[in-house]
């Protein structure tokens, strides 16, 4: 039988349901994946492998014994270093956070551990969730599988290099202006930034209250399906969580994808895509045409005012949250965070409150114009291939306003307007990095984004791709 | 039998069921008076005098018919000039508002008038409810009952001089740092600034909607109790709305209140008080104890951080509400309200969020320290006679936030915690104004609050006194 490392979420979770494996060889084999390619990627910054092992032996017990935790029982995934779980403790990837009081554990792990999934580390990241690159000056850069010496992007940084390299099969991010998608197209992975409210964010590091999002990052569709019906869904302690119900098994997936309307790229948003990013996004149009759905153009808004209100939110609220330690520990910070988090403070609360305001406005205005007469609509994520770790040094203090604007481009505006926005892989550019394509949805539609990436997942086969190990 | 005109709320519904008075009597009784005061107090901007006519006699005829629209059936009653309702307009006390779209009607008029209750007209205020005097350079000052040569204190002006004069028995006004207990302490009159979030503020014009709360000017506290449980309840329209019953018999206020444990006005806070009103609320306090009650020291914080909180979001999110007004239509604003508006353009995001994050937090911590032993507190209101409208020209820019802040400084630290607090008016000074102290209760403690007024009221009869119209 394969590798259990090379297998999926919805994969190992069958064979072992199956009995084909048990959740301590799932749980060995990514551990011995883990001790090979930490040294290349730097995806963990703690790997539980004690604690693992005994509940995945608890699990086998439990399963010997016809006791099933859920659907992801006895899978091995390990999350972004930024959820609060009984009893541990998290960097978010920063020198600050350790040692501060945690808050109560994050349901979004919670979920997945109840649902059966074993957490078998923790994921680098950029520092506080605030870097598109996945630099990192405290625990070390993250580096891509496909290429150590280009960025994985970020924030989820460790979330996409642990995943493409098949330490794991999953794993939570976070996005609040890309850091989900950025990663997962960096990586060739999928990587859903949900609908605002569709999982709670209670328990995890904020980073900008009124736009974060959790969600999954996994190599298929079926996999992140997995995962989001176990995160998704109300929570008292996240009062923005929605009732709306996420489809607990996966057979939406297979439903027919001929005849929906998918928005075509708008030429004003691709104008800067390199011809080899232009012609694999057309590619994949032509993959989704060939499955019968319909293209169409849409009237393209810019999305530069959308960018901007949602950085004036994101800026202000990431300002007030690390007031006290931007005081009293300024040190403590890399230039790259500490300069951001400055521009915050020079905002003022007029501006702040009119993003806010205009919000509802622009995002009912957006679906019913831009969406009005399609289902979906594709957008780029990256124009342009993935940077090197060296050409993004996040220390040189006057390039990274630039930087971060134009890596964070097409997947800001979305976090301001709470739009769902699903990372689709869509092939491998000359230099063998990941190419990506960004679907965006209506508020809620997540399983018709997973559904239409699993049908261009099936048809193509990008995902099954395996980064090599350097010699 | 009395001048309808100089009955209560209560007193009028209870004539009127018992077919003591007619509708349309009490309503040709209270234009009539509003006819005798309006020159001298200029309380109203519109009175409507034939739709509240024509009301009073469908009224007649439906109770002739035994069927009775509610608790305040016929009485007539008019509202600071800020509600929307169906066909109407408003003023806001601007020149601005007029001939801007309407919201939908505001739930807090519909509901009197669903319970029976008339809408003879709309009430003067100050400029955009931005003043703590009653001054107006649009629509002409308001004036005091007790001496028009003095203020009426604002923003809820006319809702204070009307119930004062006897034009109407109760008033709606709005209350963001002070303007309905502000009125009512300077015109004589229980004012209730209700908990946030116990009457819906939909349909109405926002001053500061953190802040923002509405409730009743009347003579007596179970006239504010008729009018409360109108009013109180959740709306779907303003989501901030507690669905907590308020309690639609009067009974309540004929519990006893001995037994009960008062706070006692803090001496820090009553150390800039001239010995007239420290006396008068001495002497209030001891009508208190001779009722049963028992008063208590209380740990008093400094007001002045509720205060400047409350202030740096009451002027964010009024700048934020005027930003397109105060680009294009400066010159329609006074210099007052101009210069006051302009001061939230200053004010940091960061400043604005660390005050909304402290919220929750100092709420908890006045309620478990400050009010550990005791069931309400009393707090001044003004600690000095009612000024002239000469010596509080709003005009003189450089003089305004001193002003404000005086005029405020015990009322506005309640509206950031969101608190309910009711002004009683406890007797007049030599030159024959009013002087009044604060009842602060815990969140929704309306009714204790109202309870102990009520049976202050009735032990000492201060609200009986009628000001005399200058000959």
């Amino acid at each position: 039988m394969t590798d259990p490392a090379l297998m999926g979420v919805a994969e190992l979770a069958g064979a072992i349901r199956h009995r084909q494996l048990s959740s301590v060889e799932a749980t060995r084999a990514a551990l011995h994946r883990i001790s090979q390619w930490q040294p290349v990627v730097n995806a963990f910054v703690r790997v539980e492998a004690d604690a693992a092992l005994a509940r995945a032996a608890d699990l086998d017990r439990a399963a010997a014994a016809g006791q099933w935790a859920g659907p992801l029982h006895g899978v091995p995934l390990a999350h972004k270093d930024m959820f609060a779980r009984a009893g541990g403790s998290m960097t978010g990837g920063s020198a600050i956070l350790p040692g501060q009081p945690q808050p109560d554990p994050a349901p979004a792990v919670a979920r997945l551990e109840a649902a059966g999934a074993i957490t078998v580390g923790w994921l680098n990241m950029s520092e506080f969730a605030a870097g598109p690159t996945g630099h990192n000056i405290h625990f070390g850069h993250n580096r891509n599988p496909w290429d150590p010496s280009r960025i994985t992007g970020g924030s989820s940084a460790g979330s996409g290099a642990a995943v493409a390299a098949r330490m794991v099969a999953g794993a939570l991010g976070s996005d609040t202006g890309g850091s989900i998608r950025l990663p997962a197209a960096m990586n060739g992975l999928i990587g859903l930034k949900p609908t605002y409210g569709r999982v709670s964010r209670a328990g995890s590091m904020p980073r900008a209250w009124s736009l974060d999002t959790i969600g999954p990052l996994t190599r298929t569709a079926a996999d992140a399906s997995l995962m989001m019906a176990a995160i998704s869904g109300h929570d008292p302690r996240d009062p923005t969580t929605s009732r709306r119900p996420f489809p607990d098994d996966r057979t939406f997936l297979d439903r027919s994808v001929a005849g929906l309307r998918v928005g075509l790229p708008p030429q004003a948003w691709m104008a800067d895509a390199t011809p080899e990013v232009a012609g694999a996004v057309s590619a994949a149009m032509d993959v989704l045409a060939g499955l019968g759905m319909a293209g169409a153009a849409v009237p393209a808004p810019p999305l530069e005012p959308y960018f901007a209100l949602g950085d004036a939110i994101s800026k202000s609220e990431a300002a007030a949250a690390h007031g006290t330690w931007m005081r009293d520990r300024p040190q403590d910070y890399s230039v790259h965070v500490h300069s951001r988090t400055e521009a915050g403070y020079h905002i003022p609360a007029t501006r702040y409150l009119e993003a806010m305001a205009l919000r509802g406005r622009l995002l009912r205005q957006f679906v019913e114009t831009v969406m009005a007469g399609i289902d979906l609509m594709a957008a780029p994520i990256l124009t342009f291939p993935v940077p090197t770790i060296a050409e993004t040094d996040e220390e040189q203090t006057a390039a990274i306003p630039a930087m971060v604007a134009r890596l964070t481009r097409y997947t800001r505006p979305f976090n301001y307007l709470g739009l769902p926005a699903l990372a689709l892989p869509i092939g491998f550019d000359g230099a063998g990095l990941p190419m990506a394509v960004q679907l965006v949805g209506r508020p809620f539609s997540e399983p018709l984004l997973l559904r239409v990436a699993h049908q261009y997942q099936q048809a193509t086969g990008w995902h099954r791709r395996v980064p090599n190990l350097p010699a």
